[in-house]
């Protein structure tokens, strides 16, 4: 009895469980975290309403993953029309302003207090974003508004992927749906792509949907990705994935996660050799990170959209006042401007030059 | 009365001030962080000693601002040597540590309960960082564990930099020790360098002073710094500013913010105008941010010693195991030894081949 377990008996998928586990934590505290900075960023931006320009001169300074995408008409739109952007963690706000409201009505209705009435409870997900851009009136599109929000889900497994079955798929990240411009006739910066991209969206499941697709298709083939303007980017798809099926398989790859930490556990207190008939079915979650495999949506009309919002959230929106600070030394201001007590000076009135990379 | 502000009254200060509010709550969440993620790192721990040589090999995968500082002397010691590697935020450990102390005895002296005996409590800066090396008996020195601290620390103001006066350096950043190495004969891959490092550092306030720190200079004009081992990383000081100086700075710092942050809030009451004659005296922080002014200490053997630390902090140790799997899979084993089920495998006997950086 009690045999010592073999000194090299760790598994990969001991130690992807154990990743996993890591991840739960970053995601509690995230969800921290977003509660915590939303006072800060509701001062930030009453600041920064005040000081014209911010969030172009922001975002002219934005790294690479995004920057690559702004062409030159895009830029100049942003410069003369952007107003404000935003970006919230929509789940776990959604999710406070609920339990504010269940709060202030629990007086009336006490009975409905707590969530304890039998279903489980799906905690808010604080890696979904709501990206929103305000517009001054422009030449372009009729929106003052341009939002477009992203849901952090989990791939059912199998499923699309298929191929070698099990756990294989346990794709996880961000989807979207297109969101559709009010282009001024003659100004659509995406040459229609946009609107086929929401069209194709929207027809799925219907008897339209093999007709629109074709249509987004032929267009795709016909655009060249260099020159795409940024705003294809409120087309961007991801996965087709629902609230319910990413429940679903979350709920399944936990379950499977606690029944491998059980046999474990089993393991060790019988030791190794009593458990050996029990192996373990190859079941890990085979941690399948390669984003360019087939589950992706095949009518993409921006492919990093994920990757423009992930950097928009956790580089641009947190380093914005550093960025505004870095455009406006590259503008060349006199030193004079700099002295740390003086205000923040109105930019000058012309586009200002494309900042160097290095 | 009441006259609405200037549209465009923003001062840098007064967005730096805001920064520094994100800051604090950076600091606040990453203290909760250390706590929360310590069990699950210390059952890291205790999987990856089951397996043979994790640590070299995820030191082996090490980004560019470690990779470039290991010779490959450095790295056949790690690879035949190097057995365990831990870091901890040791500021919050130790407090934690202490209150469970004081917890425990508090039922013996229920008087010393709390810490409301009116002094200031400095809360432990989860920024501090204790690097800490494990190594199997080897060819090159006798110690079995090396450990390199980190503290965390705030320059007083005008100090060395001189310069502007006001609060123009409040440099911020971790500061640390020389650390001695016991080199077998022969085997200092240093060469002499870090023991009149730390000679020099003992030194301080010395009559021994002026000459330790003339030879300390003398070697390092004639040490290349392109083929300096690794090693030498332990010798890295920064910056000479006890905790007490640092206690005093930041607690300054704070007040003007305070007395900066009431000021603005009466200048919101009562109307722009009626404040004008109290303009703030230019002394903002100013962010002084670079890194290469003459504050670091002059004799300094490594000079990006609290990058290394802060990258082993912040993406070694929370990615080991990524990287252990990525060296794995570069030591181009077959593919069945990947099924993810599958045990991990020993590493061949011979030193893996540096890895290709992309």
């Amino acid at each position: 009895m009690a045999a010592t377990p073999q000194p090299s008996s760790v598994t990969y998928e001991e130690l992807a469980d154990l990743e996993a586990e890591f991840d739960d934590l970053d995601v509690e505290l995230l969800r921290l975290q977003a509660r915590r900075e939303r006072p800060l960023y509701e001062r930030r931006a009453q600041l920064v309403r005040r000081i014209p320009n911010f969030w172009p001169l922001v975002l002219e300074q934005a790294p690479p993953e995004i920057d690559q995408y702004i062409q030159p008409t895009d830029a100049n739109l942003l410069l003369s029309a952007l107003e404000d952007v935003e970006i919230t963690r929509f789940e776990v706000l959604e999710a406070d302003e609920a339990s504010t409201i269940a709060a202030d009505t629990a007086t009336e209705a006490p009975a409905m207090a707590g969530s304890a009435n039998g279903t489980t409870t799906v905690l808010p997900d604080p890696r979904s974003l709501a990206i929103r851009f305000t517009f001054a009136p422009n030449d372009y599109f009729a929106d003052r508004v341009l939002e477009k929000r992203f849901w952090y889900r989990h791939a059912p497994s199998g499923g699309r992927n298929g191929g070698s079955g099990g756990d294989g798929g346990s794709w996880s990240g961000l989807v979207s749906e297109p969101v559709s411009v009010q282009w001024k006739p003659g100004k659509d910066l995406t040459g229609g792509v946009l609107d086929l991209a929401v069209q194709a969206f929207q027809a799925a499941g219907t008897d339209r949907e093999a007709d629109a697709t074709a249509a987004l298709q032929a267009a795709l083939d016909k655009t060249s990705v260099d020159g795409l303007s940024f705003f294809a980017w409120f087309g961007y798809v991801g996965r087709r994935i629902t609230a319910q099926e990413s429940q679903t398989a979350a709920a399944e790859q936990r379950a499977k996660r606690a029944a491998r930490e059980a046999r474990r556990a089993e393991k060790r207190n019988q030791g190794a050799s009593a458990a050996e008939g029990e192996e373990d079915e190859n079941d890990a979650d085979g941690e399948d990170e390669d984003e360019d495999d087939d589950g992706g949506y095949p009518h993409e009309i921006f492919l990093d959209g994920d990757t423009v919002a992930v950097t928009l959230a956790e580089d641009v929106w947190p380093n914005a006042i550093k960025y505004f600070r870095q455009a406006q030394e590259q503008d060349a201001l006199s030193d004079d401007d700099f002295e740390s007590g003086s205000e923040v000076d109105e930019p000058s009135g012309a586009p200002p030059s494309k900042k160097q990379k290095t």
